[in-house]
């Protein structure tokens, strides 16, 4: 193993007072970035996620260029529902398009807990190369779509502004719903084991769609099931939880025993940390459309992002993924105001 | 003037305790119903807006139909953006459409805050005839779209998920955006000072978009705005301010002076109170989603609902439109349990 020459961001997690906020991105890997968008046209979506060559590339891309103190995966959540058997496609500038969703007990037959080693071996593969290519400079960040935003995808078919469909086959079918939830948590946990068996440093599960549901609800058919990936995973690597939109539930997802929180920018600092205590990490909250501003305007906000978060269990984000549009320069703003405006003297 | 039989939600906004709590629906008057979906067949959108027998007929289908406590004008909030200059198209199924938005200070002159009766006629008009055509049986509650909401069309052009270009807007052309925002506030107050001259008996302003915007943002982008709103006419009818997702801001949104808050299902009636305080009425929050459910489940959560918000200042909704797929029957028991569930015994 290689030693890690940056690891901020794991002696964070561990609840440490570090020497400055560590700083990555959400879809730090993507298509902001000119290289990306140049084996954006010469390969399939799902060819760049399986061709563990390509995975490594776009993973490393912007580790020198933008300088963020973790590397993250790239791949997507979707991999999972199309190894338990459900056709994904993702056509770009679309999003993702599932042909033959679930809506019914009976369609649970066509659909299986996989042998992960046999069916995402190419993720395993990819993390592998990625840890020798990275040569510990940064801890690369493993990652699963929660159960919940996944049967968002499986049962509604594609992208939507607040998934009914997915939401009224738990309301209709609670049963079933249950059944698909838990083969998907099954399969996540062995995903993730063994992403870390190939050297994922640590891991977050996003829950992009919990948001969606209430209070109540969320706990029924989201937070349950995350709670079994944190149980499984957690005293092996530190897991941060991202459900985006669901701050009333920041208290219940630290009692899972994530090592972190990931918020969005609706949820102020002060806010998060009056739900969640003092005691856990956050991660965010930057408003990724702020990317869009001019450069002034986005170090006046992050240094305000900073102050609100006061420097100590935090970790440096967006609230959500970064925007295609948005220019390298302004990306590279963000993550060098963190590194410049959260030195703790101290 | 003809004396309301069923005042109940007026009585409720104005802090009274009432026998039971009152109820109506969001897009009430829209497509689950069978009888609007006839008159869809025949009349383009804007015809159905502008003509008040129209707007009438289609107000009126859910009084005796659902059983409502309030009517509410069938209109659309981008009357406004239209009567201000903007072509705006709204297409069955895809959406609002604006094909020359505002990107620019320069695209200011192609807008005027206009004489709303000359412009808005038509609304007023449509207000005098349902007022006529009630005959006192609910009051009639009239809306506009907050600030923030319409600017976000006038400036995307369409409908999104995050309204990115519309942030961006106000992020990189602040000025502008102001200049924008304050124009669409003076047209908004004349268009709802009209609404209650021509006899709308309390008023809703639909900040949908609100959520979008972290708390500082909303401040400055949309608060700012509807605070204006609630000042010019908050003395004259109750207004009921609901900035969708906005939880973050309830109390800022009470300060305003407006008489209730509408809340979706994504914050608890528990959680809204101890942001918004005891002394102001809660309008919400049922997830839409959940009128697909099956009538007994229904019926059990809308009495969970009602138990939460515990029977005082509180006007039961749901926390967004209805679905154009929910049954009849279904709107039905959830209007039905809330009168059957809600009688107050002290």
């Amino acid at each position: 193993m290689t030693q890690l020459k940056n690891d901020l961001i794991l002696r964070v997690l561990k609840g440490e007072k570090t020497e400055r906020v560590p700083v990555w991105m959400m879809r730090q890997a993507g298509r902001y970035l000119p290289e990306y968008r140049v084996l954006r046209e010469k390969y399939g979506f799902f060819e760049r996620c399986q061709t563990p060559e390509l995975a490594t590339e776009i993973t490393i891309q912007p580790i020198d260029r933008i300088g963020v103190d973790a590397a993250i995966l790239f791949s997507d959540i979707l991999v999972v529902p199309q190894a338990m058997g459900l056709e994904v496609q993702l056509i770009e500038s679309k999003g993702p398009f599932l042909p033959a969703p679930i809506q019914s007990a009976a369609d649970l037959q066509r659909i299986t807990v996989p042998d992960v080693h046999d069916r995402l071996h190419y993720v395993f593969d990819a993390i592998k190369l990625i840890k020798k290519e990275l040569h510990g400079r940064v801890p690369l960040i493993g990652f699963a779509g929660s159960p919940w935003t996944l049967l968002c995808y499986m049962v509604q078919g594609k992208g939507s502004k607040t998934f009914d469909e997915a939401k009224a086959f738990c309301y209709q079918q609670p049963e079933t719903a249950h059944r698909l939830l838990q083969m998907i948590t099954d399969t996540s946990i062995a995903y993730l084991q063994g992403q870390i068996a190939a050297g994922a440093d640590l891991l977050q599960v996003f829950d992009s769609w919990g948001g969606l549901l209430s209070e109540s609800d969320f706990e029924t058919f989201s937070l349950r099931y995350m709670r079994q990936i944190v149980a499984a995973l957690g005293d092996k690597v530190p897991v941060i939880l991202f459900a985006k939109g669901a701050w009333f539930a920041l208290d219940k997802m630290k009692a899972t025993g994530a090592a972190g929180l990931g918020i969005d920018w609706c949820v102020s600092a002060q806010k998060a940390r009056s739900f969640a205590g003092d005691d856990i990490v956050l991660q965010g909250n930057f408003d990724p459309a702020k990317l869009l501003a001019p450069i002034p305007v986005i170090q006046a906000e992050v240094k305000a992002m900073l102050r609100a978060f006061g420097g100590h269990h935090h970790i440096a984000n967006l609230g959500h993924g970064i925007l295609p549009n948005v220019p390298v320069d302004h990306a590279r703003a963000f993550v060098d105001t963190v590194k410049e405006c959260s030195i703790n003297h101290d």
